[in-house]
């Protein structure tokens, strides 16, 4: 099956079945209205075509702003599909077709991605994630259980030295893995070469002197050359991960990283707001996901359980369990390692864990360490402890008994109600 | 002035000025409440500040889905600043932040990056359009008036001598500019180096033939290092024009192609109406154009009055006259070029000049040109009389008196209604 197929959630002033006709027009053959040139032969060949519709609704004003007006406005599922002739196995081209000029059209007032899927061909073409969740736990020297993690705070405003001051005091607390805000990359106050000089220092005196390696995520976004020049600072100071923040370089640029790096990749997604905030408009994150992990990332961050944010704890499971998934059927798998962050205390760890059914995950918390009432030390225990009741399939409550680090954490950090309406293969 | 500024169109449960301050802390400092490295020093030097609160309104229901609920929720434009320190002059990074988490704020219901003012420090330190639309007239042999364009249809499935038989087509009709379509960039059925060597064949022939110089928009979009090397090839066959997929490679990949550019490189914006198309999420033209030019594309498409889209009139003007306006106040001036394109035809012409009050922009017509009754050369014909129309202030129904091949254009094409609400500087 040498296509690829595309499901849309549509809503249209003309009725999703026309609407449709028109969507597989634009993003194939390019006109509605056939040309001479159009033979059958083309038309055959390269149109795209309707493999389903499925009417889901009607309105009777349109959702987003729209040139065509209708009587009411019907809403459905629709997919598409189009031949691997039209685009080859190239990432650019296919966001083109996929997610080009149809969101403009005037025949829809509602109009998101939710589904892609790839033929295998499509998938081998692509190097995918170096590392994953195994290659991760092996430059940690074999790390055990999930990652546990932290962000520097505040985001931006420390110098290189305070910023590596901070980080002693997490290594020796026990932390596992650190990452730069996504606000931190090579800022006049804090540049990326001295604060990887100065961080780097820090983190191999620590593995010299414990055998313990801590990773730490280097947000080395930035243009290519600068990127390229920042990972060889980074591999010739024994750096393990270079982050990046992957809309704002853009799928090329996650590439053109994945294609010189010799470390674990850590795709950070601020600005996925503008894909996900709106049912009306966007591309869903089961899609964006498998073209990043083709693009490379190793990890990829997908929000926390009972988060700061909006999404909702469903679309948290959805995330996460997505990157853990084989991109494609048959060809390489290309998994990639979620990262929960925002909000996370000993309270979400459990859900986390459970959802995924594995701990192959990396949880990223902020306060949730370091306002623990015993000191950040404690802060990293408690939330090892929580993850040892999930693995064991123990309450935090009942593990807490015999583990004072997670009482404390428990009676500290208030209660967070993580509220599934579906259902996970792995719960 | 080191200072950035940043104007969002926002709405929230919580109170405009409040959430102002919650998005102001999330994009710099990183904490809403402040940490204990988080000293008075720090964030003088850090913290973005809310420079101005304008309230516009206030409605019952949320526009977008809110982890956080009100008893109303309040719109508002908020302006917030941030020093050059925080991010230097990286374009990446002004993205993580202008565009970065805001965007999922459970605080914020609707927003909107509307406007962005950068310091001309900021552009100095980009290499902006290296062309623009005297260097494009000159790669033309010093073409005069707009350029008048056509789009390669059907989008897909034509092979590289199908292609380069209408490229002959096209050029003996006169035609100044020619493009591939945004979906056909490197497939199986067309390959990108075949079709260069067999559309330059053309093109190269006609020179000789004519002493005109035909540009034809190469679409090269792909990975980094492919770009590049169709960059060479390009340039091997006295190419002039390198098309890119701005939104499907990133703002990294469009620098990386300018970096190494000896031509004028067209950007294709497929995919802009994630971005436009709904008034409570996404980001402005007038702001993304800013970037895009930062990061040197000479050629920008803009959508065409009366489009077959959804975009307004007011928003095609705006656009088309963002890109002719300084990117900073001081410093390099980075302008580009317009290009219309969408439905274009004769009635669209004068309202589309006379909003620029100049003849640099890039007028591309398909049908407008094609369905000519006296055939294409005719079409091109039509439309360059009805450019000239207006560059004299004539309507074009008086200039086609003696102008048979615009009369019969008229007498073709349905009368477009462009309709301005705005006023506009030029008009």
């Amino acid at each position: 099956m040498n296509r690829i197929t595309a499901t849309y959630d549509i809503e249209s002033p003309v009725g999703v079945a026309l609407a449709a006709e028109v969507l597989a027009g634009e993003q194939s053959t390019g006109t509605f209205t056939r040309l001479a040139a159009e033979t059958d032969e083309l038309r055959a060949r390269s149109a795209a075509r309707i493999e389903r519709i499925e009417i889901t609704g009607s309105r009777a004003t349109p959702s987003l702003p729209s040139r065509k007006a209708g009587n009411s406005y019907e809403r459905g599922l629709v997919t598409v599909s189009w031949s691997l002739e039209n685009f080859g196995t190239s990432l650019p081209t296919l966001m083109s077709t996929l997610a080009g000029n149809l969101f403009e059209l005037a025949e829809l007032s509602a109009i998101r991605l939710v589904d892609m899927n790839l033929p295998s061909a499509f998938a081998m073409e692509h190097p995918g994630p170096q590392f994953g969740a195994t290659g991760t736990r092996d430059f940690m020297g074999g790390h055990q259980g999930p990652i546990i993690g932290t962000i520097i705070k505040p985001s931006v405003g420390m110098n290189p030295s305070e910023t590596a001051a901070l980080v002693q005091t997490l290594v020796e607390a026990g932390i596992d893995f650190i990452k730069d805000d996504e606000l931190q990359a090579n800022g006049p106050h804090c540049p990326f070469d001295e604060r990887v000089k100065e961080v780097s220092r820090v983190l191999n005196a620590h593995t010299d002197k414990t055998g313990k390696r801590v990773m730490y995520a280097f947000n080395l976004t930035d243009e290519i050359d600068q990127m390229w020049y920042n990972l060889e600072l980074l591999e010739a100071h024994g750096g393990t991960c270079a982050m990046v923040c992957i809309n704002s370089v853009g799928l090329t640029g996650l590439r053109a990283l994945r294609n010189r790096s010799q470390m674990t990749i850590h795709g950070h997604r601020a600005g996925w707001g503008i894909y996900s905030r709106s049912s009306n408009i966007g591309i869903s994150f089961p899609v964006m996901q498998k073209l990043w992990r083709l693009a490379g990332t190793d990890h990829l961050h997908v929000n926390g359980l009972a988060n700061k944010f909006t999404e909702t704890d469903d679309v948290i499971a959805q995330s996460a369990t997505s990157v853990q998934k084989p991109v494609t059927e048959g060809g390489p798998a290309h998994l990639a390692m979620p990262v929960y962050s925002s909000g996370q205390t000993v309270w979400q760890i459990d859900p986390a864990r459970t959802l995924l059914g594995n701990d192959d995950f990396i949880y990223c918390a902020g306060g949730g360490i370091l306002s623990h009432p015993s000191g950040t030390a404690a802060g990293v225990i408690a939330l090892r402890q929580a993850a040892d009741a999930a693995r064991n399939g123990i309450s935090i409550q009942d593990y807490a008994k015999e583990q004072p680090e997670l009482q404390e954490a428990i009676d500290t950090f208030p209660e967070t109600r993580v509220a599934f309406k579906g259902s996970y293969p792995n719960r």
